[in-house]
């Protein structure tokens, strides 16, 4: 039998398309990974926030140019989310911290309704940066995105930083010889593919307001 | 169909017993609202860390009066493991940050063996302090129990924090009072069963090593 | 003798001008607390940044409307800079994370003049919060302030956060009333007071190329 | 002139003496810039925590056997202390964590005196990593060191962290070769130098209980 699965990808590189981003890069290893495991067919799509206009605030839409609905339409039908941001000083992009500002609105629906919308979908992480700082941004996102309902497999996380000071960071090559990340994108793919089939075929659907199984 | 989960609480108070331990109290919480859950039995035992000769260092055993071996089999035999800290000064309590440090074996045999030891099991986050860092620490500890191979249901913590300055954050009636922290709790102990419940049906057996699925 | 301190401070609220921000009451109170310190005068500036128009990217200059280059001229004319953030799911504001990728390009000066350009100015931090972040927040913007030059006081924070779930979190009066966040401030206004007098008398001057006092 | 300054450094490495220890070999590369800046001259002692019996708990004194009195007399009369810590799974080790709780009682009294007890110290921060984690831990131990009241130099970390999945982390010559973490160590030297003299010269000695300069 083969599964199905919608994976959307974010990535929050400061640099708009169609630059070269080291964090696309990886997120594409990870998206062929996941291509390749036995009985799943993907359908992707990979969004470059620095394209798109996510106006500031945490309502679910602010003003008319504001691009925010679509990607929250996209993230709800999704069953696998790939957050993949740069370092930017110890910290995730701006733009990711946008995101994390704009997924707050979904909390909020979820105070009025009483139901999690992002239950039952798979969040997976994609790190890269010049020399320090993965785990605590994994941390940071891992944090935020179990509150908003995701549900985060084991090793939920791909990143690739370099040796302090290294004279290359930004060099694909070096990275793309790492093969630590390289083993870290596999895991990563299989997980996410393995919990969203999962949570397809057994689904979390406790009704909070009721306490009944739907 | 009942289905009976082993679960295992480690409290890392700085306080030994018989000390009240307002992480203690929150953690009984938790395992009060799984026992509730329908269709689902729970067999439980909290580890109070300040009472256990935790040795320093990173192996599987260091010295005759090291008490780790036992913590770590308990671990693996366990369904469910529930990490309680207090937080002090931002961080975790030393005795929770000596347990990751004492997992980091778990991690040498993944290395080794090609299969990380802590698949299919779920871990939940109990967080207690004075007024701040629950979230920063919830990361800390996500992004470390994460790598180690346990799965992180969504609303994976129960925490509480107080007003800065708060007068009485001792005093557990404030804490027990506080509907978001019992909601919390509410969430994560049937959060936690439906994760283990499923794990246990649907346990992810990939085999690193062969790529095979067994 | 009275001392001349130029103060600039950035609010990262999400709220522009004109609407109410409790981060920009906040920051306010701690102007008021340094405008009384004996011996000292202060010329103060409050930017908001979300009537800012800070343009993506770590150059000097993005582009004819960026209007980073006139934030970061007024910053090295600075003698003290506060740094303002609110907390969004464990997080500083995308805005204020934006002005630590702007600020990037001073490292890059430092980089290639071997002299840190914000030597001898001195910050301070105010934060508020829901309810839980402060901590982490100012550790992050301390390791990276800390990178950029600049002098960290004693006490150089001053942050308000509630208890968890507490009902009326953005209802200024409640941190108006918390006596720890008013001493807080207190501090903060009396150290970076001092900080600044002290490095405007004996200035950190090593120059970094000869190793010579200048 | 030349000034005497004392200096503490803490290793929080878990391996007790004699094993070789990276971060206490980058604290001796820091201690010799140190002695090597002009007009200076230190007396310099090193501790490693895994040789002395730091008890639990948050009292100034928790038992007979309880080695921390010795270390925070000492920390007392030092002029700039060195904080050390390996990275375990992202933070600092447990040693460095049971630090910060025996400091706690700093707090108290600070808290019941109405003044920081250690002010006018300067203090440093080494950190040694296999891959990732050092500005989390550095912005952890810099929010905590600055409520103590220690005065925090611009550049006041040097840190090696090397690639992911590195083969050979632990050798110490990859990371003496370092020129990044060369640089940062003579950095951190030359600044606590400075604002340790600067300090004994010209302490910050309000007196908080009475707003005046004594």
């Amino acid at each position: 039998m083969t599964h199905t699965l919608k994976v959307l990808a974010l990535n929050g590189s400061l640099k708009p398309s169609p630059e070269f981003s080291n964090t696309e890069d990886l997120i594409q290893l990870v998206l062929n990974y996941m291509a390749a495991v036995d009985g799943v067919v993907i359908e992707s799509e990979v969004l470059r926030l620095a394209d798109l206009n996510l106006e500031l605030g945490v309502k679910a839409k602010m003003g008319p140019e504001d691009e925010w609905p679509a990607v929250s339409t996209k993230m709800l039908a999704a069953d696998v989310v790939l957050f993949g941001t740069p370092i930017w000083w110890g910290g995730m992009s701006s733009l990711m911290q946008r995101v994390m500002e704009r997924m707050d609105d979904f909390d909020e629906q979820y105070m009025r309704q009483g139901r999690n919308l992002l239950y039952n979908r798979v969040a997976g992480i994609v790190i890269t940066g010049a020399e320090d700082g993965a785990q605590s941004i994994m941390g940071r996102l891992m944090s935020s995105l179990n509150f908003f309902g995701f549900t985060l497999p084991p090793e939920a996380v791909a990143y690739w930083v370099g040796e302090v000071g290294m004279y290359d960071p930004e060099d694909p090559e070096v990275r793309r010889r790492n093969r630590t990340t390289d083993m870290m994108a596999q895991k990563l793919a299989t997980n996410l593919a393995f919990y969203a089939v999962l949570l397809k075929a057994w689904p979390l659907e406790f009704d909070a307001a009721t306490k009944e199984k739907t």
